[in-house]
């Protein structure tokens, strides 16, 4: 019925009997959505240099390849997560400057590579156990045109080597910080820097961290200001934030 | 600029230069949020007879008397849960026919008694420390337009009772089961019934009832398939989609 | 001793010592289940067109097999969730009209497809991981004879996306709603539509999500007054409770 | 040392160089656990007709075998519980008369039969994913000397099979109760019946189960009195507990 | 209908076309419940010389006073637990032999002291701290008839104190043993006495005790056999399933 | 006496008697920090137009006055958070321009007010009861420097308002989005908008809620890739955070 | 009556009849301990200089005043944790050189001052809110005969106090370390010293901190491999096992 | 170019072109650590007789391998915890003295076997389960130079047992005691030696034990003062701060 109401209206339009801000005016209270209207821009991420990404887990390799086609008609650069091998080797073959990092299963296709962040961004991590969620931080980053500063296995329980790189993540502008055990890490950088920090708790540890839980209450309740959290390993969405921000 | 992009379509229509057809085609894919359209129809639950709803806990009594002279406005009846004894008094100092029931906190005002469920629906409960939160549930579904069938003090462990009273369950269209420690009820009365039972955990109980935990997860864990369930002592939630379902 | 009670009972009512109404009001107080009588009508639910469900997850195949085989003596239907493949093998090869839905694990035979339900149930869920679940709950519904309205790939985080379906969910008669991560898609559909909302969380997702913990407590908290909630990955109990109420 | 020390203060006692409450005093001051003194009876369980219990879950065949030849030299009967098949072989190898039950992995060797429990122990689960967990409580409490009454599939959601049974955990001495998922039924027997129940929660069920939490909370808030709960899958100690129980 | 076809089969009875054994076999099948047959024989509890049990936390001093005269009209003797201090007042002021103990909250007129356990029950406590509930226990099997043997302040950490007075649990048919923080003196208890051990954990403690579930989780997880578990303070509990089992 | 043995060194350069790189040797192993080198910057904050935060939850009056009043001698502005009222009206008292606000309990004193931020922040809650956290976001916001759009009562079961206002957080920098109860909201503003979220959960809701937990989980889980998360209830870090990015 | 056997079989040695050989083979068989041997040494603590310790929460002043005297008799000093002000004040006015400290709610009378320590004790706390846990686990230790390095005020987020003051820490023999929130102090201090570190999680903080619960969890993960953990809140034990460590 | 602010400076002092008191002024203000000042003594592990230690768990075989060969060079001890059985195989080909032990997966080169301990570390485990864990911390304490007594399968149901043993911990300086189930053996073993104890709960243990949950909370709460406690089943944590206590 709205159907026809706006049928009629713009008959009026055109029959003179309604001017156009009246019409824009009575517009604006019909139920627009119901008659189909209102189509996303899907394309805000693309036009962004932000890739589609691809959560691979659990996706079979043939799908994995299918939606990579899919992006990579679209899109010059292709992001996915979680990869297992299979899936990569399957894309390598198609696309041979595809590359595989087999510690995070980070997968992309890198040809983009214009710098949009305005500065760099520090991607810290407390362990080497840690390091295949940073690696997903840093690639994620480095994909969406970023300068990204890598500082590994720099844990708080030996403190000297992290005051003796201080200055690194000091001259970042945004610092994603991944550590798991305790997670304590975020809060001594977020105190030394003065930039926003994102922390990523890692699963890293057994017992009492409960798979990362220990980690996540720890940089919830960080006493440093400046630190905000995502989900356990979730080394992606600290990579995504911190690019957001670095675009700024 | 959507706003001029729409005069100029408007523009054309007037001058003939696009026909209607044509124009609800392009307006289809016109981003017409933007502009502000597509309001709400606040009023579907009055027109329902579901009169609006005051969360009591934690507003002062001024602030409640104020709500319910603007929802008195519009709607014959009136609903407040977890109300104060004191917002109670001021409600009822300005419209007498207001009804405070103290062990609930519900406070109503029940003009319009139209009966608009076609069914009864019984309200159950196992133990008399949960009749706080069936008499919220039972009140809700009676303000809005159902017979309500209250049975109380049927626990598991006297499950002769039960058996003894299986009857009026078993003659309504859906059921609300209060129950709290172990929260064994509402698989009972599913078992019994062959209509939809809406559990509500409440938090009676201590110790490893953990204020209510207990009972939730023993009604999410139903073996009874006709059992959904709410938040704890969220008797109103329970009245409510009784009351839905019992439209139907 | 009873038993001789009874007897004795029935003897003078025989001799003419007792009159019949007299006989069933000392009869109203002897405790008949010790007895063995009262057996239940285990015919209820077949009568009403549900099939017996099969609960395959555990199962070996030869024993899904066997309970198909006495279920579809009594039944034209068949349902069995969370079946193994060579269940599902085993059962087609004497079932050739046997169907098996790889993703969800259903197996159904269904034979008798009459119409039961008053409208159409519609299934939503948020993520292409949630569709296993999804689809358990479609099924469901469907072999209990509701014409079904499934709507995938609808988060809340592009909700334009739902904006634009949103008329589908709002013919239904009742909505089930399957989501995982945050879970918060229920109480979105919820305030679009006004009919009761099944919420079934699911244990996509990672990290803090522990398993759908997350999704359900979400959905427990939900704002939307039309929302219950089944266990995680219950999607047949979403479909078999929205059966349900579809009839009334 | 100290045995040198006693011998001497014997010696002086001997030779009335010290009277007897004197040696008293003295020996009032002497460690005597380091001397070997006061040594547990590790029999008393062999001569109550319990044999010693093996835990089999992670042990090697041999390892069992091994301690299942040293038990049984001492004592005619042997029951182990949660043994892999390979370990049951192995035994029933060198033992012939042993016999295994694949689905709750006990194994025992039952040559003294003598009935010890003044009663019947009464075994009740409630679905037949229980079962695995209520034969070892049934063949725990049969080892241990006591008739036992099997009785299964008695879920609280077809609360008529239990009514039509009640007589039957009614005349037991001592109920053992087993049950996932909600845990309802040990209350609604414990309601039924006047005797001790001994609640064995077990971790049937998915999701919201949390692998048998939502069962041990019910049961632990049980409204039932005469309800004391053990482990989750502990078949073994409610078996246990209630032969202690029945040869009081 | 089934009452018509009750009564249809009486009248064949009455008029000789149907046997008398006959109909009690037609009568089997029928189902009585809906009948309104089978009323509860609610004196069993009161027979046994159990009294009536108030549970007094929350209920007003009118409430408790109100029951314990209605209770005291059947039964010699009280039993109200967690109850207020005013009620304790009230009711003391009507039966001058009713007896107050504030530190449990216990409150009981105790008329019928008839022993009707077969053997003494040991109560055990930890520490000052648990006193409350082990007097719960203590007076809950005082008053259903049992010899108590209490035994207070035997912590693990002072193990010579418990083995130094370990003759007195041995020779108790049951033992009741109270304990809060970790929870550990049933295990303790539990392998001194080869009786069965009814674990109470209280909520003595604080941070990681979590309000009692420190000691919950302890002795549900006891190494000790003979050890059941009931709620957290359930002091009642444990002195009421100790009682039925002295009873055996 | 490092101090002094720095100045030897110094002196023994001064007089040739230890060559430069010597020296540099030398001072490699000396304890810089204990002389007071490498001091930090405290100033760094109130540079920044920052003022020192006084956390006011458990602070006397007096010592919140005596905080005030030093921070206020370095400082034009200064910013406390769950300030009771006590301690309001102290500092009021003395400094007149001080502002109160009893729902966030923020105590203010702003003198100055330039803007530091680039762009708008927007502060988005769901509904009434989280106005007491998005405000202290607000506050907090505003004292450093920042436009702040506040959006109140947007919750996602009245999607509508959302839509209907769902240009004003597009056209912030940065948007900081409260709830309590299921916690959606940020994932639906995340992804209408394409700037950071920060999310901010509050411990608005009862029951399952578990004092803001639900939200929490929620938030971390949130399927929009640009929400970080802060601590329950801490407007305050939300505010602070989103300051910090919108100066970038 | 084994006092008797004994006694009966010391005069068969005196006599003869039995040789001491086998008197020895007799008695280790008796029950020993039942006879009254083996008492335990309950004066040794005191006589280590470490006083009994009062419990003072939920203790009555006269309680903690009758204690009190009763340790002072045997002991010159007297320790109470979490006095109430109105214990703290009967106790003075008999004992005036009895100190309260109403922060941590220590109340002692400190006559013997030895110290018994052969180091310092480093008593390390992160922010002003946790000076209560730390005082009490500073003047434990001092009375307990240690010299204290108390050091308040270092918390994470501002490394540069904590690296300014490490000489301190360092120098003591045994650190006691207390921190709420995230709880990642002891951490950095267990990695710049290499003596043992006791930490110490407290309650401080809000919302995901749940009471201490997340400062737990991360120092029970503390990478730092010196560091072991008490309860929240337990200054006491942290002063306790450090004082004994100390004597080491 | 620091490195050559601090040169020139420096020869500013030499030429007496800067006096020293100036100097020192201006050094305040250099970035002292990016000149590799300050740098940690790595090297105090080694000294102390402490080798470096490499987590096995998740390593290949030759990332292992690799790092055992660099720890060689610089110390002749080598402790591997959690190393997969290849490992052990590849560093065993290379270091013929390396020992495996499979139970613990602990790999050692044990070439300097100095003492370095001042007494005796006692290691009490309380089942054979928890051997693996009770292991670790044996081979640990031992490497690091301690004379260790074992002590296994001394569990608290069985305290006559540890009664007969009590000497032996009582004898070390130190006690690492590991339990899983329940954990009440360091509570127990704390009440009868007068040393610090340090607790390692185990996840030895099902259901309710929730992977060594119960255990940990239990032993947190322990009564006795002594006790403190590391993460789940790190039995090497429990070893080396006992190792650290045993040589003050």
């Amino acid at each position: 019925m709205d159907q026809a109401r706006l049928k009629s209206l713009l008959e009026q339009v055109r029959d003179g009997a309604v001017n156009i801000d009246d019409a824009i005016g009575q517009m604006r209270h019909m139920p627009f959505e119901d008659l189909g209207f209102a189509k996303v821009d899907h394309h805000r991420a693309i036009r962004h240099g932000m890739p589609e990404v691809i959560f691979g887990k659990g996706k079979s390799p043939d799908h994995v390849l299918g939606i990579a086609v899919r992006v990579l008609e679209n899109c010059p650069n292709l992001l996915a997560t979680r990869a297992e091998p299979a899936a990569a080797e399957l894309v390598k073959a198609k696309f041979p400057e595809a590359e595989y990092f087999p510690l995070s299963g980070v997968l992309r296709v890198w040809r983009d590579r214009a710098i949009r962040g305005k500065g760099a961004i520090a991607v810290v991590c407390a362990g080497t156990s840690d390091i295949p969620v940073a690696e997903e931080a840093h690639l994620t980053a480095e994909i969406m045109g970023n300068q990204v500063d890598v500082i590994t296995d720099i844990g708080v329980a030996g403190i000297h080597r992290l005051m003796a790189n201080r200055e690194r993540p000091t001259q970042a502008r945004v610092a994603v910080v991944c550590a798991g055990m305790e997670g304590a890490l975020p809060s001594v950088v977020g105190g030394l820097v003065g930039c926003p920090v994102i922390a990523v708790p890692t699963s890293v540890g057994y017992g009492a961290s409960f798979n990362g839980l220990a980690a996540l209450l720890g940089m919830l309740n960080s006493c440093a200001s400046n630190v905000t959290v995502v989900n356990i390993d979730n080394g992606f969405g600290g990579g995504y934030v911190a690019s957001l921000i670095n675009r700024l």
